[in-house]
């Protein structure tokens, strides 16, 4: 700890509404790590949407309503000011009571989840780094050291590392595992040139089920490299049933992976009510997010008497993460990098990804501290944007 | 087959429309048993809903439009005249090629099921007796050899066992496995008081788990005597989260069972979202009815955030048919049997059971043929109506 400096420069939310609500400061009381936890020097953490989401209050509740976050214990564990930015790569510069001093120096991705247990098996409150508690757009973090997984010998950059981080990917594995997708299997992915999407087309080449994509114009030979057999432009689609066979050589799909929600959700079951007696399992769809629309009519007798099942799911568990960073360390996933911004101009890096632009881009922005930008941001600055 | 009559009795339904569609006839031709099939000289065949559902073409399909019949593979098979009746009961009197002569005169009861495979986790295409081919509004019907069970020393009379019959347990049965339910969690079941929610309590005490119902007024006595733990009665709830809180003293409701679908699901729903950080497994609702209405509006943040998992459930497997079975041979379920009606006179039961007499009644009604009434129904026959 001694050559820490004891403030920090970090990017601090502080309330709900636009991007005005980010500040960013350059004394701010870096943090401690308390027993059991490390202290990471942040040297790249990737922007996911869920920070403009919890920046907005976008998380509805009953009735429709807008409230300003979602809350699954007593008290909301969101308050003000906090440091967004969920998946952090950086290195261990101090260590708490109870972790080996052999592990400063060590270079790592966080598993963002804040666990409310320590079940393997099953995450039912899933809050996380930069939302419970304050997260990576900040030159130091102080994490649990069994959820800051060794990366030394991975073949990735820091950038590329926290492109890779668990917000997207172990909600991905988790809408897969949730939904029983295995080996051989056919599944749609809408939503598909996301952080998830592009999560989820190359999980299921892992797991040897054979991902089609469903994405916005544009996104196709990006999506085919990373494993799409195919791309369903959405926008030129009028009937989904014919576009999805025509897309997949009139396969069974036998699960959705949907991320759109409104308007999407009944054609895609329906393309899962086809060809009942070839199925091998029920058709089975798993949602992480709703770009299309929060509320969709549900026919109860479309459900049952197709024997759909539905699986609503927020980040997964520990036993998953855990797969994940193998998988990350052997180079099983490829980084899907779209470029990085220093983090005192996360401005703009917000409204580059609001922006227009952001639909011709395939993959993740990137937030890397200024003093760490020249070794870590530089090589992937964005030509005449960030760079 | 020597002394089996060429003709015999039964319920001709002759097209989609009210009871005046069910004409009885004394002049139908008695099947004859195929290869690998019984023929049962019918002594009791429950009443099920699924019944009048399929008589007045309620299986709605996309766009909330009303079709005659749902169709899962690609002919329907409903065709008319079709003979009614899911749940049989009665005893073999000629065997198929390829069937034991040994079996004849064996009493059973069908496992209501037309299979579309052999598999025995799964049924992907439920259809049955009484919809895609004859069922048992009949004095004969013939079925698969290994579907028609072995009730030989089974404790109960027929038509007791015609009230137990798969169309109502083998669903209620899917619909907890499907939802994981295991020993020491606590269920909540709308729709209590029908066949399928009757089975629903019972098959949760056998399980170990704890069935909390909710019903119309005035079945809360029954209900309790076939183990629900306490009775909800529907029509005095203005708020579901307070009603069941003191109904079941506070307890997590691990996963609710649903027959009725429309305004009741959210309600549902948000019971489940209640102490996540205490919960053991995701929330998660199953559904095989829609009494209360057939379109609800789903809101996505809620299904995702929460983790809520739906499961569509329609009929069972040929594993959980055989598991039914061996408890009903053993005495481990009990028959809920309202009373019996003859063959004739369907039309009294049908308007009986539509009536509001049905509101104060719990379980099934059993048609018994005429042939077989002064043995097989006279004993359950209602005072003041079927007898």
């Amino acid at each position: 700890m001694t050559d820490t400096p004891t403030t920090m420069a970090a990017m601090l939310l502080q309330g709900h509404g636009d991007i005005e609500q980010l500040i960013y400061r350059t004394d701010v009381p870096t943090p401690s790590p308390n027993t059991g936890e490390v202290l990471v020097k942040v040297s790249a953490t990737a922007k996911n949407n869920t920070d403009r989401k919890v920046r907005e209050g976008l998380y509805p509740t009953q009735d429709n309503s807008t409230v300003t976050s979602f809350q699954m214990t007593e008290s909301p564990t969101l308050s003000f000011p906090r440091i967004q930015g969920a998946d952090v790569v950086g290195r261990v510069v101090a260590v708490g009571k109870g972790v080996s001093t052999e592990r400063i120096g060590q270079r790592g991705l966080l598993d963002f989840n804040i666990y409310a247990d320590q079940r393997d098996d099953i995450n039912l409150t899933p809050d996380y780094f930069g939302h419970g508690r304050d997260g990576g757009f900040a030159e130091y973090i102080a994490v649990p050291a069994d959820q800051f997984y060794d990366m030394s010998d991975c073949p990735y950059s820091d950038a590329e590392l926290a492109a890779l981080g668990m917000c997207s990917y172990q909600t991905a594995y988790h809408m897969l595992t949730s939904a029983r997708v295995k080996a051989g299997e056919h599944i749609l992915i809408s939503g598909a040139s996301g952080g998830v999407g592009t999560a989820l087309i190359q999980l299921c080449r892992l797991l040897g089920a054979t991902p089609y994509a469903i994405s916005s114009p544009g996104k196709s030979e990006g999506l085919k490299a990373l494993g799409a057999a195919s791309v369903i432009d959405r926008t030129q689609v009028s009937d989904w049933r014919s576009a999805v066979a025509k897309a997949t050589g009139g396969v069974i799909i036998d699960a959705v992976m949907d991320l759109a929600g409104g308007s999407m959700i009944n054609p895609l079951l329906d393309v899962m009510t086809e060809h009942m007696s070839q199925r091998k399992d029920y058709p089975r769809l798993s949602i992480a997010g709703a770009s299309a629309g929060n509320v969709t009519d549900i026919l109860w007798t479309k459900i049952y008497l197709y024997q759909i099942q539905l699986f609503g799911v927020s980040h997964g568990t520990r036993a998953e993460a855990r797969q994940l960073m193998h998988w990350i360390r052997q180079g099983d996933l490829k980084p899907v990098l779209h470029g990085t911004f220093p983090l005192s101009e996360l401005h703009a890096a917000e409204r580059y990804f609001a922006s227009g632009r952001a639909q011709d881009y395939l993959g993740k922005l990137v937030i890397v501290p200024d003093s760490e930008w020249q070794q870590h941001g530089a090589p992937y600055a964005i030509q005449g944007v960030s760079a």
